[in-house]
């Protein structure tokens, strides 16, 4: 199959470029280093330099001898996102290409324009460079569990039956998210299940929980071939960021009383789950949602399992509560469904002590360029608001 | 009370402009002009031309002795916004600044991607300049009805309580839309809400049918100051334009099957229901929503009242039936709530004969403006996909 990738260069995005390709399928990453650029100018880099995507694209077909085809360009402007479309036909498109960090979503307004703007028209591009140029094209858009909040009923995969006064009614899952970032996944959906409803889009949206992980199969050839991965407050996912903070001796930031629960996947089984999207696509007219997550867990249980983990290589975990910079329920019911991708063949890799062991133990080879002061929060929803930004 | 009024050229802008002027508020109205210029490029003008909204103002106030200042700009540009609420400092903004066509936002991308844009950095923008400047104020919001489409349950106003699998949570009742612009409204109400719960502003978002009527009290003081009145596919909403249609001896086009219900209201009715809600405001922190619209008719009802109307004044009506160029449901079952602005003090105006009536004698004034190559619909939905409008 043919597969573009859109946000090549990301967390997700290179592994899922490497595994594709690697799986014998054609493969076109396309990023504009948005995330890189913000991440240097909030002081958030990654543990590792990782090298740029053609460097990395070329030293991947050197060893493994598959092929990552780049191009370097702004989903949010279309005539550029047109263009790769309509030259590389995809069959497959997996849109990773948004800003992704919430706290950064939430500094001010210049930040939360430029969230809105940019995963809006990116989402929009997509949609409409399909219709135009590759309408039989399967668009996979990465969404998140955050986009349902955590309401007080269980939550469905997508959609929800409602009986009310006596008549019946299915409806996309009423949602209701704790960032603009997470926000603007919500309007993706929205859009997204407009344009499916009109003109028989087929778009598979996957509701992603927080992902962990350091490395994969193909990033396993070579150092440099690793996904970036952030530990500070800005990018890094909680788990990640509680492994560095294990290693480098600073006490676990329990925001409030880490009762969040909310469910979490390997980075392994994010890989998993994009493929059988792609491999067993929705239908025309079809707007598929999936629940993309394992296992849950509190806060508070993940700091307790890489407290045992750490012990197990010696490392004294200590844990500290800090006031909640979100705005987030700190106690709640939270029961969400996720079978759809387990019936279409998924194989959870789980959160044992030795995958935690196994990640520590990696990032204790790069102890030396943690920083500290990128660990604590930054950003405090609550003021956000009164700061301009610009 | 200080008034912003944004879209004040509109043809529910300038009414509400005058209307609180009238009533001794300070008003500041700002416009674009986008509608006027979308309106040239679709040959979609109004039945009668109207001086520019600095002309308008003028006029206003050598003849009723109420001033109405007048700024033109882009809310959807963030610099020229904050300017305006930064020094004018409303208590109120009553928000139109939106691309207001249906079918303009159905014709290809450009028009897609305006509308998009447009619409949600204007709400975007009003949300962000009232957090930095104006707290306090509250944000009137334009909403639709149409953001609800036609579910096979109840309408509520805004929000509904699910029981679900033996537990209960309150929800925006979810929102599924018939065009792109109706679309952006749903987007705009998530953002709104996003931003309420979360900074704790006062926002009442008014969910209306579609509005009737040629004149209000303060317009009939002159020719000159009367709405910009359009009976086109574009502008036009559908009894302005068959009473056009009546006058012009052009068949009432009635898309489809005529059953498709929906709730409308008299302009007057709109500029008592914006102030009511400027009157008597929502909590900080508060995301009000009301239907907005006093009656419900499906579109062979509205055939047939205009009909009897237009006997009363001579003129043979004929219904002509079209196939739909929409997307939507020709039968279906629709009961939304409305109590909210009845509860705050609306005495509706009802659609009467009389009211048709006089409505079609001021048209008949204008008979020799009338174009009758506006009426037919020139957009249709199933094709707009395929269509790159650049």
């Amino acid at each position: 199959m043919r597969i573009l990738i859109l946000g090549g260069d990301g967390y997700l995005g290179w592994p899922t470029a490497m595994h594709f390709a690697g799986g014998g399928h054609e493969v076109l990453a396309v990023d504009n280093y948005l995330r890189r650029t913000i991440a240097q100018q909030t002081q958030s880099e990654a543990l590792m330099a990782s090298p740029n995507l053609h460097a990395r694209a070329k030293l991947f077909e050197s060893l493994s001898g598959h092929r990552i085809q780049v191009q370097i360009g702004d989903c949010a402007d279309f005539r550029f996102l047109e263009d790769v479309v309509r030259s590389f036909l995809p069959d497959a498109i997996v849109h990773y290409a948004e800003q992704p960090s919430a706290p950064y979503s939430m500094i001010g307004f210049s930040e939360a324009q430029q969230t809105l703007n940019n995963n809006l028209n990116a989402t929009f591009n997509v949609i409409w460079a399909v219709l135009m140029h590759a309408p039989d094209c399967q668009i996979v858009k990465l969404g998140t569990m955050g986009e349902y909040g955590t309401p007080n009923v269980d939550i469905e995969e997508g959609w929800i039956e409602i009986e009310h006064k006596g008549r019946k009614e299915k409806f996309l899952y009423p949602r209701q998210a704790g960032s603009l970032y997470h926000t603007t996944k919500v309007l993706d959906t929205d859009l997204l299940w407009f344009y499916v409803r009109t003109y028989g889009l087929r778009v598979t949206d996957l509701m992603q929980g927080p992902v962990y992980g350091l490395s994969t199969q193909e990033a396993e050839l070579d150092e440099r071939l690793m996904p970036n991965f952030h530990y500070d407050d800005i990018f890094g996912t909680v788990v990640n960021r509680f492994l560095v903070q294990a290693v480098a001796g600073v006490p676990l930031t329990v925001y409030g009383k880490g009762e969040q629960v909310r469910g979490y996947l390997n980075l392994n089984d994010t890989l998993q789950c994009v493929g059988l999207a792609v491999e067993k696509p929705a239908a025309n007219g079809e707007l598929r949602i999936l629940n993309q997550f394992t296992e849950l867990f509190s806060v508070n249980e993940l700091a307790d399992r890489v407290q045992r983990a750490g012990k197990r290589l010696g490392l004294e975990v200590k844990v500290q509560t800090l006031a909640n910079p979100r705005k987030e329920k700190e106690e709640h019911y939270y029961n969400p469904v996720h079978k759809g991708l387990l019936e279409l063949g998924l194989k959870p890799h789980l959160m044992t002590e030795e995958v935690l062991s196994d990640m520590l133990a990696k990032i204790i080879r790069c102890k030396e360029q943690i920083d500290a002061t990128k660990i604590l929060p930054r950003v405090r929803w609550d003021t956000a608001g009164t700061k301009s930004g610009h």
